[in-house]
Order: structure tokens, then C-alpha cells, then sequence
């Protein structure tokens, strides 16, 4: 399960205990601040903190361009305007912060957007707790044939029991040793007191990269934007797009204005390179286009055919 | 002057309504969102919004460390113990923005620190006011005869007199000759309707660096305390410290326990090459030691001794 | 002018004496490194050194992919297919480095890339030169009547005169007085011994931001094409513009895979939003489609029918 | 072992075909290009590229400063005052780009270091080789009693013997599995064709974190001597600090006087806070000081006393 109880008492105080601020306030974020999104089998995101909201993008925009007006319908033209053009430092004057739990081999991948703060739970200082993520069935997919960093099929069958067995039974005994090495207990009492155990930071080195960690991640909506473009996208690894579906909700509810013309000039939007744009433009003219002449590969080709629709 | 009236009117606003957060809220900065502290003759500083407090940094350690205490004086001696160390992470999951109004060759020392956000207002797109800086007479230095970047005596009698006319006269001049390039008049009309007056983004270049410009700047609290340990310091140049100083305050009333911990261990604090402390070693064994023969250099010589009180 | 007396001699000895190395060396870079490319009236721009080349981008990518195939015309494909999939970390491990004069308030635009190293030329320590940007007549452009941040039509006659000669007579002499307030003549010696002569980190405020600054700028392959995606782009201020396009050239040399592959799938690319896409495919499919009734703003709808051509 | 048949032949090639270039050359770094230094039983640090010198860092520390002296012995006076001042963006124009093999575990701590260009090798493409770490006798480190993220004495007899072997056994079996959920054998091939194989992206979870992993890795020599100072002190983790170590005789070779003031004046250095100088001014002024009364914690006195080799 996902927060401890003093996570929980904390949050829970939070929330009963309301102080004023002058500052933004988004009250469908608030009402999330006491969540925890359940993701995978034993990760989650949660909202802990959060600055600024749409107007404070706005309110930005307008220090650089000096304007005055202040129409809320106003604002959403703004915000889409800043998006459709890539103006992305007024993004970066909100900020959010994430309590996420997940699997280290997520971790591994997420922590290559450099550009946010972490503080990660410390396996040198602290011991894990046994827990480890197996894949739901319908995710136990095989290599796909055609991608190599893809899936293909789903795994059925004995071949299907076989590795789930194996991903629970070595992680069970991985961790069991890890405790054995450390000579603790899971209630972290000596094992054999005439024994010292292995130090912690070394101990950690017998654990599998599906054991979970977890972190506080906080970053600027502009960032964040551009790590949920990568990562809610369908060619990344669904352990990674399930957390940036669940961000995407917390971004839904925090900044409605930014969500929306992100979904419609991000998420929704293709780049076409000035080969494939002057192949549509021939197309509106009337004439037929061969891949063979286009100038483009067989497979951009095929990604152009694809975007336009016409496979 | 400072803040615009519309600016006073947002400000105002939001301090009358303020809205309940389940956030981490510090009354004593609460208190400073509806003020902007002036600095220098027409500058300012003004908090815009804030994210965490001391016990968010504290949160952050001890996800790292997974620690489960919380009484408060155990707050203060981790945040000192972090600082004392250089435990950087948990001081970047706080954040603050401010609104700033600076001359343009502030800015410009301002703007190498890299790791903040910013959004400053265009002059491509709108027309700078009438406003530069001029030195207070007390702040009328001469260049230093030994320090390249340093500045000796105050400037008196006829030579500051004409300094200040100087300053004053050929800002006035350029910005006059500003307006008639861009062929408007103070108030944003046409001088004369049978011209069509020159780009913005053009004739901004004929101002002075001492112009003031304004922007918004958001960063973390370990990068701020960076930037403030450099232009805080007595060898920053006056017109940027003062800003760092009216800064220091902000920082006093948003996160207490970490302002004492950086007035202490940073601010405070000296650096002693293994050289030097092999110096201050002998002497405490009672031995008498010359510059002459003690490996350093006649200038850390004596940025030793300095050090150690001793000159 | 461009180099110091020094900088040349230095140049010219570099040039002289090559020296072998086992790291990647590309000649046609190689032979610009003794040149600086002028730019604007008195700037330039110069590479000073450079790492890696094509091959080191592909190289990079298969330390990711762990593919061992090596024919030239896979790492032109493996280039192109990086660029048009957004996978940046290949171009992160080529880095340049340049040497830069430039305009004041040029520089200030430029800084605002903050993913780059800079030293520059310290006006607090040193005097800077009488050098000054003045436009060439064909770049005196009016304020653009409908794009706040534009260039309408070129001044003429006596419009264009008397914008030239302010510029030029504020500039000289704000510099006499910066001279005078220095208490020094061009040649460093004092004009008059009984005064001490302003500070040199104050003086400077009285020079107009058309004054040229230098500095030395690196900055990895990656946010090189970023920064010339924006300011190689018409909608740039034509006097950072000119520096780009400079630059671009410096590219071509270097890494020809890469350059082609930026020209065709990010200079010369556009992005379409989702609403757009499916207005693209309606009319692919037959349909007449207008602007009521299409989902797009009339802003966004010419836009389109510039980008496909139908205007 | 370290380098594949295909690098040891690239970096031969490269050995063998010098070619020559006008830019900086440092011959005692162009000798270690074609070595790889082992770290750990199976990992390595190898030198890919590098850009500046010495010369390199006092030049752009010139342009700065406008200075014309070049004689030697003041390029290092120049370097040393630099680093004694901390003025880092001179240290930022050189760089250096390494290729690296590291457990797992190792890249995870390394990584946080935010502020440098990473291309790992990926587990979701390609399968992962054989190689984990098993730490030598010396150094398997019991837990620390009385510092939670440190080692205590290292453990022998039959609690040593066990403890390899389950790291041994347990690596070994999960990368036994992880081949037969990939349904590959050693050799790439496939272990039964009426089976799929596990996606890699997945299978890859089944590893421990001591699995062996490699990268490039290139950052500028600032951002280095940083990592260095962290992980290069007797504090960092044993794993880490010898990569550290390795590194460090790499830039010794590079940019010898930037390593000996980095040597003197960070990794030799120490830092007082005000309380701790003010103790020392009063032991120098031959008071004596107790503990109690001093104004210190017991934790920070103990430190001072340590420092001033007063135990």
C-alpha cells in the first residue's frame, strides 16, 4: 500500500487544519492535495505542493508584453497563443510538487529529465520495504518483432505462468537475502545477534529493478509539460504512461486553460518536415503522389500516410 | 515609483480575499505579498508567491533519510546539520517568485545566474519608462587604486557635481530622443501623424544601461541562497546587494530555521586551503610562523591573517 | 574591428602550429577556426573549439542502442531518424564553443538561453571600446502596424536621416562622458591628475545599449539547434538573426548529417495542432471547409492556409 | 573485461591516425585516450573526447577581464586565484566526455548530478551482457553503528563466505532467468521457437542492481571538479569513490594546474562557520575553550577539534 501512517496523519491534518493565503489557490488541486493515485500495483503519485495557476501564466506573459487587459476568455486565447507558439517561460512560473512511489527501473527512466528537484528515499541510510512490481496479465507482453523497443502479443498461457512465477519468486528471494545479509528481520530486529550484518548501502545491490523506491519530484508546468509529451505518448513504456496519465489528471484539474491547449498543440499535434508538407501540398492540388519520386523514405513514408489518415 | 495601479489593485485584491489552503502557509511572508521594498531610487522587490517552508525541507530529508521524528527543535538542528554538509536537495523543494524592477546593468549581473526562471518585460514589444538610475552622492565611488573591480573613496565637490549632471543629462537626452525616434509623445501619442516612427525593438537601443527594467524571477531556495551568498557578500557591487539584501529579509520571514543555518555555515562561514590550515595548526602548537616560508602567497598570507583576526 | 592585435597573433600561431590528435577532426571546421566571420558593423562571430563531429552523434546513439553496424550511409539514416523523433541526448555529446562580439541589447536577448557557458567581457574591471551598432539604412524599419514585436516598412529621407544621426551623435557622446567621468582619455591615460575618476562598474551605465560587448559561448550540439531554431527564424529580430545564420554556416561544416537533417525536419517543419490535422484531412478527402465553422480562430486559420499554401 | 572487439578497434584506428588541429592539444590526455583504467572487477573510466587546457580556462578568464599578460607561471597564479574565489565559468569551457561501466546501483547515485550529458546503454533495446559486481573481501563493510550511511568493520569468516555467495547465486539465477523469460540463450539465439520471449523492456526488471550498465558521460571541468569533491572524499561510497579516483588521475593528466589548485584549495580545504572561526581566533589568543560554553554542538565541536588535529 502507498502512504504510511504518518503520511497519512500528516495529510490528514493538512486538510483539517485550512490557513488563509493570499496567494493563488486552485480548489480542485486542494481537493487532490489529500489523494494519493493508486498506479501499478503498489505505486502512486500524490500532489503535495503547488504554485501559481492560469492566471499566474497570464500575469507573466503580461510582465513581458507589458498589457493590460484581464478577460478571463482573454486569458484562455493567451494561453493558447503562448502554446501554439512554444513560448514556454511563462510555463516555468508555476510549479508543482510530486510524492511518487514506483518501480526502480521507472525510476531509472524518469530521472532522465533532468530538469527538476528530487529527493529520493535513501537505500544507503534505510532499509526497502518487499515490495516489487509483477505486471497485470494483459501487460505480460512479448518483444515486438517489428520495434525494437516495442511490445508485441500478449504472453499466454504456461509461458505466461512461468514468467510471472519467476518475477515473484526471485524477487521474494532476493529480498529475503537482502534482509539475511543485513541480519534484520522485517521488523528490522537483529536476526542473529552474534552477526553484524552487511552494511545497507551494499546489501541493496541484491535487489531486483522491479523493487519499488520513492521520491519527491518537483518541477515547472513548462518541464512538466514537455516530460508528459514524452512520456504520456504511446510509443513510451506503459510502467512510465501510466504515471504521466495519472499526472495528466492533477495538470487537468490545476491549470484547465494550459491542459487544454496542451491536448490540442501538443499531445494532438503533428510536426511535418518541409518534404512531407510540400507532398500534402501537392496532394490539396489535385495531384497523385507516389512514395516512389516523394522524396521520402518508405518508412517516413508510411508515417505521413499514417498522420494524413489514408492508410 | 513602484508598482503600477494596477498592479496595487491586484495586490490589494488578493489580500482581502484570501482563500484557505491545505499547502504549508508562513504567515510572517503571508504578511509581505501585499508590499514591494523599494531599493535603490526607483527599484523594488516584492514576494509573489512561495511554495514549502522550513518543515517542507525537513519532509524532504527525511524522505531521503526515511526518518519518522518531528519534534521541532530536531527540525532545527537537521536543517543545520543539511546546511553544514552541503546536503543541497532538500533546500530546492521550496520555491519562491518575486517581481523585481532593476536598472539594466543589474540585470545583467542578475541574469548569469542561470538556474532560475524568468520572464522580464520587452521592450520589442512595449515602450520603457522614463526612469534610470542615479547614484545616492554617498555612493559616488572612485575607481579603487588596488582592486580592478572594487571602489575606493566617494567622489566630492566639482567632480561629483558633474558626474551626477553627466548621469542625469544623458539619460534624460537619450530617452527624449527615444520617444522621438519611436515618434510618441510621454503619454503614448503620435508626435507628429505624418511619420511612422521607428521599431521598438530598434530604437530601445539608444537608452542607458541605467534604464530600469522589471521581470519576474523564480527560483529554489538553494538557488537563491547561492545567489545571495555571492551578491549579498561585501565584494558584490552595492547596486546589486542592496537588492540581495532587502532579499536576505524575505528569506528571514519565509524560512527562519534555514536563514540562521546560512547565516552561519555560508555567510559567515571562511574557507581554509589544506595550506592554510597547516598554518593555523602550528600556531596553535604555539609555534611562530612567518609568511616567508609558509607556502602561501604574500596576498593569502594575508587574507589569512585577516581571517585570523590578526592584523 | 573585429580581433585584438593578440587574439590574432594567437590565432595565427594555432593555425601554424597543428598538432595531431586521436579525437575526431573535422577539416572543414578546422579551417574556419582562424577566421571570424563579421556580423552587423562591428561584431563577429568565431568558433574557438569544437567537440566531436557526426560520427560522435551516431556513436552516442549506439552506446544506447548497442548496434554494431558502422556504413556511412546508416549514420546519415540514424541522423535523420534522431532529428525527426526528438531522441536529443546523441546531440548533447558534440559541444562548440565561440567567440562573439555583439550589440548589448543583442546579448541580453541571447542570454535568455540559459543552457550554455559564458564569459563575458567585464565591463567593471576593464573600459569597453567606442564601438557602437548602428543599422544600416535598409534596416531602419518603422513599427510594424499589426505585429507588436515587428518591422514594418523601411524609413526614408528625412525620417531615416535624423534617426541615424540621433543614434549615432547619443551614442558618441554618452561614450565622451563615460570617458570623462573615468578621467581618461582612449588611450587609458588620465585627462586630468587632480581628479580619481568615477569607478569603472558605475561609469558604465551611462553608455546606450547599442555598445558592443563580447564574450566567449559554448554550448552542447542539442541547444545549439535550439537556439538556432529560434533565432534563424524570421520571426527573430533581424540583428540576432544575422548572428544565427553565421553560425548555421559554422554547422554546415562541421556536421553536415546534422544539419540537413535540422534544415529539413525542424527549420523548414511545421507543427499542425489536432484540430488542424483533421481540418487537412476533411479537405484531402474533398470536402470545402471554411474558417466558420472549422474549430480554428481566424488567426489560426490563416496561418494554416499560409503554411498549405491557399493564400 | 572491458571494451568490446569493435571499441578496442575504434580507438586503435583512432591511436594510429592522428590527425593534426589548430585547437588546444594536451599530449599527456591524448596518451590515456586509448585506455580504458579499470574500476571494480568488471567496470572501467575511458577518456572519449576532451576540448580546452589549461590555457584554455585563463584565456576565457581574459576575455573577462581584458587582460593581455600571458606568461606561464601567472597562468597559474591566475588558475589558482580562480578556484580560491570560486569563479567557475571560467572551469566551464572545458570539457571532457568519458565512457563508462558501472553497476547499476553506482549509476543511480551518479546520476543525480544533474548537470551533465548522459547516453546510457538501453535495456529496453538490447539485452544486457553477463557482469555484475561482487565486492572483494576487504571490502564487505558491516553497517556502520554509529553513522547510518557509512561502513564499519568488515566481516569475515563464515558470515563473509555467505554473503558472496548469495550475491554470487542470486545474480547469477536472476540472469539466468532473465534469459529464459527473453527465451534467449548467451549467444542471442532463441531457447525454444514455439515461445515469444518476454519483451526486453520487461524482462530486464529481473536483474539485481548490481548488474553492470555503461554510458557516456560528458560534463564541462566546473561541473567535474564538483562530482570530484563529492565523490572523490572519504564520506562518498567506496563504489563510487574510485571512479572518482580514476577520474581524478584523468585530470591531473588534462589540466594539471587547474587539479593542483582544485587539490589545494577544495579537496584539502575545510570550512568554518563564524561560530567555529571565533572559537579558533580565541584559542589563537591563547584562551582556553571548552566544549561547554563555546556556542558549538558537541557533533560540531568534535568536528572542529578533528580539523584542528586537537584529538
Amino acid at each position: 500500500m502507498a502512504l504510511t501512517p504518518e503520511q497519512i496523519a500528516e495529510v490528514a491534518e493538512a486538510a483539517a487544519h485550512r490557513m488563509p493565503t493570499a496567494r493563488p489557490v486552485v480548489p480542485a488541486l486542494e481537493a487532490m492535495l489529500a489523494q494519493a493515485i493508486p498506479v501499478l500495483d503498489h505505486g502512486f503519485i500524490r500532489v503535495v505542493d503547488y504554485m501559481g495557476d492560469d492566471a499566474a501564466v497570464v500575469q507573466s506573459a503580461r510582465v513581458s508584453y507589458g498589457r493590460g487587459t484581464k478577460a478571463a476568455n482573454e486569458d484562455r486565447g493567451l494561453i493558447r497563443y503562448l502554446m501554439r507558439h512554444r513560448h514556454s517561460t511563462p510555463f516555468e512560473m508555476c510549479e508543482i510538487k510530486y510524492h511518487i512511489k514506483l518501480p526502480i527501473f521507472i525510476a531509472r527512466q524518469w530521472i532522465r529529465h533532468r530538469t527538476a528537484n528530487v529527493n529520493e528515499y535513501s537505500a544507503r541510510y534505510s532499509v526497502l520495504d518487499r515490495e516489487f512490481y509483477v505486471p497485470q496479465p494483459d501487460q505480460l507482453a512479448a518483444q515486438s518483432s517489428d520495434n525494437r523497443q516495442g511490445r508485441g502479443a500478449v504472453l499466454e498461457g504456461a509461458e505466461a505462468e512461468r514468467v510471472l512465477r519467476l518475477l515473484r519468486d526471485d524477487a521474494m528471494q532476493t529480498y529475503d537475502h537482502y534482509l539475511e545479509m543485513l541480519n534484520e528481520d522485517e521488523a528490522g530486529q537483529p536476526l542473529d545477534t552474534s552477526r553484524s550484518g552487511l552494511a545497507r548501502e551494499l546489501a541493496r545491490m541484491n535487489l531486483t529493478l522491479n523493487t519499488y523506491t520513492q521520491w519527491y519530484w518537483k518541477t515547472d508546468l513548462h518541464n512538466l509539460l514537455h516530460f508528459l509529451s514524452l512520456r504520456a505518448d504511446a510509443h513510451a513504456q506503459y510502467e512510465i504512461r501510466v504515471y504521466a496519465e495519472a499526472m495528466l489528471k492533477t495538470v487537468q484539474a490545476w491549470v484547465p486553460h494550459c491542459y487544454e491547449a496542451f491536448a490540442d498543440y501538443r499531445m494532438g499535434a503533428v510536426t511535418m518536415s518541409s518534404q512531407m508538407l510540400s507532398i500534402v501540398r501537392r496532394m490539396l492540388a489535385g495531384e497523385v503522389v507516389e512514395q516512389a519520386g516523394s522524396g521520402l523514405s518508405k518508412r517516413e513514408w508510411r508515417e505521413l500516410m499514417e498522420t494524413l489518415g489514408r492508410e
